[in-house]
């Protein structure tokens, strides 16, 4: 039986991680699935959704589930969207253009990502060319995830550029000054194949070409070496040590500016009138730290445990992030292991106003390009529509904390 | 070694669980084991009851331990009773009619389904043959399970039918305005065998036929594609992908009506004298509104994890309940995972009136007919006639809280 | 390999255990190591010790370490003593007699069972043979554990002959009205070898004589029929169905007496000046209600996880038990699932006077008769004198509360 | 496939881990991993960090960190450090020089275990063959771990030698008064091969050679008789059963002193100028008693679960032992289990001062000598680095209680 024979016909978000299993190359596979290190908040993502129970309650007419709901003041058809991924065309050759398509038919929210291998404009050019459906509720919504550069010229060009072409959004990811460990990608060497590109930055003038790194013997060197100095390994190391590391991992260290702090936020804040997400935060104190420097969206998020191992599921850390900003104009978003209807009716019963989904579109991507993202995100708004029905919820505010429980025990 | 040679002479419910899977058509087989999605809250039925502790009393006289109870004031010989479970001749030829046999000589009390592949009045019938044995205290006791269809007339004339041929209460299911999605059974295509009909829908001026789904190529379509539309996937799909969905589910889209609510309790109580039983409560809140309403008993049940994977157990699921109705008048019984007699006892601990099997009747018709239902039954009252006896109770009264703790620490 | 090749030279009662289970026949097997029903109790008496853990003291002379206590003011070498354990022929020809032997070498203390396979005399004056060694301090003790006969002359004359050969207590087993459903005992229809007798009952008056059920047909199948009715099956019943019982449940149905209750035990007190301990208590309840009625001691027991499955490890019911009797003249010992030198230490440091050993004596005679029980116990007394001197306690009153805590959660 | 092909490029200390244990004999592998007993301590030391979550900080400068810190007031590159470890020439047969160059060039602290294969002398000379290098910050550390023996007068002879030396600290270990039985060491009859000594004790005064017993056949007998008389098992024994004893344990039962208390650390008080540190505190009474005394350090160790199993994970002790003496002059170390970067982040987030590694530098050692110590430690160290960055610390001081919580759950 090859491995293109495995695959199922798929009927839940497992089945297209198992069809996704089959079909990628070991090096795209790896890259998609690791966590950092031991991989332990990997597993917890998923487990701490588990953990919590669901009280449903009965006889309610729910002939009518509407998932409909806004992010940022723009409606969009479900709580259910589309995370940040880097290099989608790694899964499937169409990559960005099928995620941004496939999101305008389901009008949902994608973010897109820094490291896209299609530019940000082809990107939102090949969702527009979808027609919009006015009969059913929602609008395609497009963001854009934002790494701060070393070069911050060539950072305000990017936002310049995808204000210009009409993202919604700055999504600033802070939770990877470095990037995380992954143990596989270090073992495999990981790299971009040589005809795909960090898109973005392939303008002539751009220094934060990720495929000059890949291209060139000698920057590729370069490069390596400065990780390998970082981690206090010295200068002198031979090529086979080298060669030992991700060049993702290599890519960051070089490119990426891990003095990143609050001050550059508000610089951000003060070149554009985009509102403002912050990814990556886990905490209370991180939480009211963006609430006062006036952003508009946190997106509670561990990098879907690739960045800290060890560090708290979503799901857990999301309770004392909203309690954090409770009053405050702020909408929290979750991500980390969604991956059933009722992850999401948890995430939202405890407070998210919306989830994003990492791994699961780039399965989908894998499995059948467009067609595939469209699936996951279909059978997940399905998921959660029943779930709403059997819980008794008929519209997304009805969602409310009494609709869950952590742990089993008995209440009394 | 064939797959029947496998069986084992059964000493234990487990034992009929084996037989059962030996036994049955993969089609069948899954559709009675199946628990919705991730099956997560199937097992946690069963695993809550290990949580749970038992505190035995010594050196009391039980050399005559008595299992008799009532149910709404009717005698039978034990707590243990007989969940509503649909089509059974899938398990067995002999269907509900041996089931109801089974529990004439049992004396205990049988919920019989809706979904029945034998009528009300058919099986009914079949129990009566039983001779009542007036030495052994208890007495047969048939309950009618109760979906409310869009068609209210067909359901007034189901209740009328039921009524007259002697059903004692109307058990009326609440959890499922949509029929949970189970994973095997949607891989499978589940659907009944031509030669078996949803027999209580037979009649000719019936609407509610599933047989003619079944049947007729045109009305399976049309099912599906509504089932497919509900669950946002468009009008537009192939015929490969229609047939990809269980017929029980489509067929519950189209009859089964998802806007019942209170105030249908309430229509129903207007128009009969029969007690009337909610089934599928599991929070302390619709405990209350079913009190208020005034119906005469609550049965926590997630419908054997079929319905909302996630939601508590029900014998976590059990406290918050009898706590919100302690004192008003209202019987409380316990389906999920019952598979020991300590099960039966700890419910009973924690204030259950009784308890409901789903599978392990099923386990008993598939292994051996009728027969094999009195086994299930009389190896699961012998259980728990012993456990009474080693804790120290000589009647079920005197089964209380104290005999139960919550997780194994030490008390102190 | 033959099943005797897999043998290891045995370091700890794990491999006693090894070696037994490659050595005994299927049968004795099984009713060695079984548990009733689904095991949980059986495997929570272990675990539940592993759920403590130590906190050693350090820098105390522990040159000296001293093992030596008393059991109701009697001298024995070591807290650890022999539970009474039925038919110790099974496991090794030698049976009852070798165990006494080892008991007297190890200067401890043995419980003789009422279902031995040597009667009371001949094992006492096995164990007398061994001269007694004045330089090291302890002496063995014999105390003959009594199961109360529906024929209480039959019970009073073995109460008279324990007394008269030197029994120095009774210890009267009350969690066994009737006997537990060890499935494998069921499914193996165990029975006594034709060669083997209950001992104690085959004096020609006596009317409980096992060896009569099995050597009569007749007889074994009326006591059978009277487990199944009594079970509720009626009796009308064929061969092969009563056969599916343990001779030895069937034993118990028709010769112990169920009504034992708290006046059989004041009865037992106002015919003997033997001291009482009762055997089977697990809470807190019944401990208070021994301590009235003038028990010198209460023996913690599950009875090994043999009777009702699902009641609490002994270890965790010991603290409740000592808590209820505190300040009153009553021993507490405990057994059920001690296997290391570490768990006897637990056991002190929450309370217990001494620990008994069921399974590890009878491991200990499969793998080599008197030397393996001998073994048995010296392995586990070198592994408390390590535990004690590695936790800095040089005699056993050294064992407090402070060396143990529940759970391993951080202190703070 | 050989075992030596079975090797990993090692990129986490599991790798270590692994190659070092498809590298070693049996003899000398077993004697690295094994735990005391049931093993349960040695996991839990790991369990137990795992057990721990993170909460990071993010928007910091994190472009610089620095993990330098200082060890009673000597400056190291790190908190990471080497605990001392017997015998290391079994692993790799440049043993203890190769560790203390490794520890050189890191700049970290090295103890040596009295038990080493090198000489105290010559372990230190090899160290300072490495040139001092003056531009990144740290110095090599070396301390001396004591075993008081039972000669004091050779006890006393190794104090003057490691102090004039160079050793800076004395390391008492005080939790082995009797070794802790390795099962798998016992099996394996575990002993020195013929060419490798004791080697701090070769001097032909010293009456305490382990050589000696190994040597010589007479002199392994009484040793080995006297092991087995301490644990009870009578004089006369055959010498397969004496032999059926680790050679190690026989050692320390024949030299080590087990009447050892806080008057003897008060001796060695008395007769050093050197700080002194107390290895194996796990309560807060006795670090409260350890303070008192006026030692500079305590080492929360539990000698990586070898020595009583059941004891608290070090990392669960710890917090008891910080709050006992807070406020009070003593450093706070730990060993046992830590094996990540995240491991070491965590034991100063709950305060403290350094870890030590035990088995992971044996298996850098096995791996490949000197650069193999020097792999284990940089690889932990970047870990480190790596996770202070990711959690926003930028210093070692800036690791605090905020960024750890006990267990997963939601903080609210
Ligand atoms: C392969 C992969 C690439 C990712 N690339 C980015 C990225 O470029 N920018 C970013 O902010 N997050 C990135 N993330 C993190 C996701 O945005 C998101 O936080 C995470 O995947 C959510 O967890 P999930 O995969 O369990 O849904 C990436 C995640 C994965 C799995
Ligand atoms: C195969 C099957 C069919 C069922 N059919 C019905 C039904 O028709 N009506 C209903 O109210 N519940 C139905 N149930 C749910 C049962 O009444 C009951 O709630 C559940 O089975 C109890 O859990 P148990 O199977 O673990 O004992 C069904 C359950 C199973 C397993
Ligand atoms: C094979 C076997 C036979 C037993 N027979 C008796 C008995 O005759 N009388 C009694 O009071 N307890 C009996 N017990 C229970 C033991 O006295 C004791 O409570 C139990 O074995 C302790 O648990 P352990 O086996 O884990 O050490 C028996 C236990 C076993 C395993
Ligand atoms: C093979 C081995 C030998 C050891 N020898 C000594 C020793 O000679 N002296 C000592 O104080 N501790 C000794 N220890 C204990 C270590 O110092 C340390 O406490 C322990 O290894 C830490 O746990 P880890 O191995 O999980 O890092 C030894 C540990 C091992 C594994």
């Amino acid at each position: 039986m090859s491995r293109k024979d495995q695959q199922l016909v798929p009927i839940s978000l497992t089945d297209l991680e198992h069809n996704a299993h089959v079909t990628m190359s070991i090096n795209a596979l790896d890259y998609y699935r690791s966590g950092a290190n031991e991989m332990q908040t990997l597993r917890d993502n998923q487990d701490a959704f588990s953990r919590i129970r669901l009280r449903p309650r009965i006889l309610r007419d729910v002939s009518k589930v509407d998932t409909t709901t806004t992010l940022l003041g723009h409606p969009v058809s479900s709580p259910i969207c589309i995370a940040p991924t880097a290099m989608q065309r790694l899964a499937n050759d169409a990559g960005e253009k099928a995620t941004a398509r496939a999101a305008a038919k389901a009008k949902t929210c994608m973010i897109l990502s820094s490291w896209s291998t299609t530019t940000a404009e082809d990107t939102i050019a090949a969702g527009r060319e979808i027609p919009v459906d006015t009969e059913t509720p929602g609008l395609p919504l497009y963001w854009f995830q934002l790494y701060v550069y070393k070069d911050r010229v060539a950072t305000e060009q990017l936002i310049r550029r995808v204000e210009k072409v009409g993202y919604k959004a700055l999504v600033i990811t802070v939770d990877t000054p470095f990037l995380g460990r992954r143990l596989a990608d270090v073992r495999n060497v990981f790299k971009l194949p040589p005809h795909m590109t960090m898109a973005n930055f392939e303008n002539k003038d751009s220094k934060v070409t990720m495929a000059t790194i890949l291209d060139q013997e000698e920057a590729a060197m370069e490069a390596a070496e400065a990780l390998l100095e970082k981690n206090g390994a010295g200068k002198k190391k031979e090529t086979r040590v080298i060669r030992q590391e991700s060049s993702l991992a290599a890519y960051v260290v070089s490119q990426i500016d891990p003095t990143l702090s609050w001050k550059d936020i508000a610089w951000v804040r003060s070149i554009t009138k985009l509102p403002i997400v912050v990814k990556g935060v886990l905490t209370a104190e991180d939480a009211i730290m963006a609430a006062n420097i006036g952003v508009e969206g946190i997106l509670v998020s561990n990098h879907g445990g690739r960045q800290l191992d060890g560090v708290l599921a979503t799901i857990d850390a999301l309770p004392e992030v909203l309690e954090a900003v409770r009053g405050r104009n702020v909408e929290v978003y979750l991500d980390g292991g969604v991956r059933k209807g009722t992850d999401v009716f948890k995430a939202l019963a405890l407070g998210a106003k919306a989830v994003f989904l990492g791994r699961p579109i780039l399965w989908g991507l894998a499995h059948d390009g467009e067609e595939g993202v469209s699936l996951a995100l279909s059978l997940l708004k399905q998921e959660l529509d029943l779930a709403m029905a059997l819980a008794g919820c008929c519209k997304i505010s009805d969602i409310t904390r009494d609709y869950v429980q952590y742990g089993h025990a008995a209440r009394l």
